[in-house]
């Protein structure tokens, strides 16, 4: 067989073990029974253990050196052998047993983040939350780095942006929100949304979930929605993307925001090509460009006034209660803004200070300038200055979030990235579609999904975040498209003058 | 690693692929969305192959080789070296080119066999069925046997059964039902039913289903219930045995019946014990004893008045209609016998007649007696003189089932084993357990699964069919029991004097 054939093959059968893996992990938070987890863990474990030897075995690294310096192959090919040669190069730098050792080690760290959580004491986690600081900077060393050591994690998810430059993203940024969220909260009419109280059955919250699936295109022949404690989108194959949810019984916007993001997600997904298929490029370009899809489903479409204008009577419908609530008065109460503690509940304005504040203090964890014990202070410090909001307890505070426990540092600017990106795309697709917001208020929604395919999805994995930004809206990635688009629409939302 | 522990971690990493398949299988029937299929199947083919090339592997047989010398084994790792090396030489004894051959062309019949039942045209089926006759025997040769080829299919199914002893059971079967039936048609006095006639919501049929599952002392937490279009039972792991059922609309018997017979699989396998997970024992005896205890379940617990003491009441609650229905009622209700053209809606008088039929004619392919082409014919010679109905039409005739059309011969039989094999169980739990029935008419049923988990489940696969049913019965296989049951039990439901 040719080395690029073999080479193909190499990567279908990793490609084919990892869609049983999705499987495998998507049932376990959906349908195991309780007592099937203790298998499933071994079942789960094996299979990620044959997959981690295909991905560093000596045979891909002959196929990978045979085929760098060859120069007959395709565009895709050539991704593709640049794509898996990084990752085959980051997983040949970990030593195994070092890696069995961090492994063991995040596992009980975070069992103790969860009773630390539980009972909120920060002291419990801290030995933990140290050991991991410890293996994230020798993960570091071992993949090596230019200036920071905080650059080489951040690669993992958001390949070729550096601590630096995220400095230089974050700076203008946060000196425009914290006086902007201020303003709001001193000066601004906060929107009504009285006829949003109530409980509302899950079915019902189900119907309302899928009628905006539905209007998003979201393919159920190729996906399926279900529910779960925390949701997530999972892809088993190139044609089944399934989504899951969560409903609140007495929050109707929570499930359908959730339902939207998750939605977003799906679709890149659903979107990138079956001559991707199982060639190491049939993913997302990053964590940043995907939370991108799904936070400009969830938010520059979801909660704007044309979607509205459209989604009122379908939600009137649907909810009883809202049948006599005008688009403009939903389009408001769907755009609430309330500094409070906990990221995940954060709304689109104020969501990424909290991310700011994770990333100056993981930041300053890995090169060494924060010391684990001021953790608490420094968190309550910042959540002052940027929301003017102080947790009572640190299960509030920096005991939040579970990235952490496992030794994931550099991931959390995904979430912030994401929302930059959403908001240059969106301005980019108003560019190229003409009345874009018209066509949204008709429910028209496929234009816009039809400009992401062809932009965006179609190329999965190929370029890295910064060439793809630059590919689709002919520019440097630019903070100052989600700044305007914030500024423009809370001015208005909360009627600043 | 000592040769044992090699062994036993070889075969823990069959069982886990295994149980990876297993879900990849489950998720296909309930979840997967229409268009992951063709993805979805080449995964299954890459597992399937993974877990091929292991059972076959040359250190398998090293392995097996060696410990079959070995006398410092426990019971059950001779039981599992027994087994699994019976597997490997029956799997190794088959050429890959000729198995390769024979899945292509198995996978072409089966579609074939669909359109010709569609079209119930036995034409386009005859050479595609001649094909898979001819693999068999080859099967059969490569297998080896002594008397007949016959016997080194049923093998497969049915360890240590051959078809001259088959013909020795059901000669005397057949001349006690045969006439019963025409008494019970001619002479007996049929159930009325009336009262069961309606249309019956979907939700309302899962709890009265629910509620047989419980009372069976079905695990939920390792298991669950969900719908397909024909039912069937999973095991995923040793804690996760997952039952589908389908529910009729009219028919609210059906759907109960069917998830108590899968419920009856499920208990077996549930009752596996840690012990064996993963050894090559870690499932039934055989095809009939695992149909023993779905059809316990079914009908010799399901369909009896003890049981109908006990439900009538939960059966009421939950279907209103049913509320006002006496036990007695409601127990020959749904014990209604009706000879009929298709197996899969057979009652449990007329079921086996449907098997020996079957086995007559497989067993007259495979021996070279029978010409394919003159099944139809013999179908409806049988039908006439068994069940005294012939089909109209080979859709409803001879091409009613899936199984030889991808080669499946020997599997039937099982199917009246399971019939024979449950009654004989029942009567040993009958005089073990005292006064079962009055325990079964209080819902008391955890003592009879405590009865089957001492007696057959927690043996798993380590005893042949024979001597599991020696060892628990105290007697060799014997269909005096059918009889018996059926015979007292119909002329006292049909009123025979």
């Amino acid at each position: 067989m040719d080395t690029l054939d073999a080479y193909k093959e190499h990567l279908r059968e990793i490609g084919k073990l990892e869609s049983a893996l999705s499987l495998l992990h998507w049932d376990q938070r959906t349908n195991l029974p309780r007592k099937g987890n203790a298998a499933r863990s071994e079942v789960i474990g094996k299979l990620t253990k044959m997959v981690f030897g295909l991905s560093v075995s000596d045979k891909l690294g002959e196929y990978l050196d045979n085929l760098q310096g060859r120069d007959d192959l395709s565009e895709v090919e050539r991704a593709s052998v640049r794509v898996v040669g990084k990752a085959y190069r980051r997983h040949k730098a970990i030593p195994p047993a070092f890696y069995e050792e961090y492994a063991v080690a995040a596992s009980r760290s975070e069992t103790a983040w969860e009773e630390a959580k539980e009972k909120s004491d920060f002291g419990l986690f801290k030995p933990h939350l140290a050991r991991m600081v410890e293996y994230a900077r020798k993960f570091a060393e071992y993949y090596g780095y230019v200036d920071s050591p905080y650059d080489a994690l951040i690669e993992e998810f958001e390949p070729g942006m550096t601590s630096a430059e995220l400095k230089t993203i974050i700076e203008p940024l946060r000196d425009e929100l914290v006086p902007f969220i201020k303003r709001l909260m001193e000066e601004g009419k906060r929107p009504e949304d009285g006829f949003m109280q109530g409980t509302f059955p899950e079915e019902m919250q189900r119907e309302l979930s899928l009628k905006a699936l539905a209007a998003m295109n979201y393919d159920f022949d190729a996906g399926r929605l279900d529910t779960t404690v925390h949701p997530f989108t999972t892809t088993i194959g190139p044609s089944d993307v399934r989504i899951t949810t969560r409903f609140l019984p007495e929050n109707i916007l929570s499930g359908l925001a959730s339902s939207m993001h998750e939605g977003g997600h799906a679709l890149y997904d659903q979107g990138i090509p079956d001559e991707l298929r199982w060639s190491g490029l049939d993913e997302g370009a990053s964590f940043g460009i995907h939370e991108s899809q799904s936070r400009m489903w969830e938010n520059l479409v979801g909660r704007s006034r044309p979607f509205w204008k459209f989604f009122a009577p379908i939600a009137g419908e649907v909810v009883p209660q809202l049948s006599g609530v005008s688009a403009e008065d939903l389009y408001r109460a769907v755009n609430i803004v309330k500094p409070s503690l906990v990221r995940v509940e954060a709304d689109e304005v104020t969501y990424n200070l909290h991310i700011m504040l994770r990333f100056e203090l993981e930041e300053g964890l890995i090169t060494g300038k924060i010391d684990v014990s001021h953790l608490p202070d420094l968190w309550r410090d910042a959540m002052k200055r940027y929301l003017g909001v102080v947790p009572d307890d640190d299960a509030h505070g920096v005991l939040q979030d579970v990235h952490w426990s496992s030794g994931l540092f550099g991931y959390f600017p995904s979430y912030m990235l994401g929302n930059l990106y959403s908001a240059q795309f969106f301005a980019a697709a108003h560019k190229d579609i003409e009345d874009l917001d018209a066509k949204i208020a008709e429910g028209r929604l496929s234009e816009l999904l039809a400009w992401l395919r062809e932009n965006i999805h179609r190329y999965g994995k190929m370029y890295e975040p910064k060439e793809l930004i630059e590919r689709v809206t002919g520019q440097a990635p630019d903070s100052s498209y989600f700044v305007r688009y914030i500024v423009d629409k809370y001015t208005d939302v909360y009627d600043l003058h």
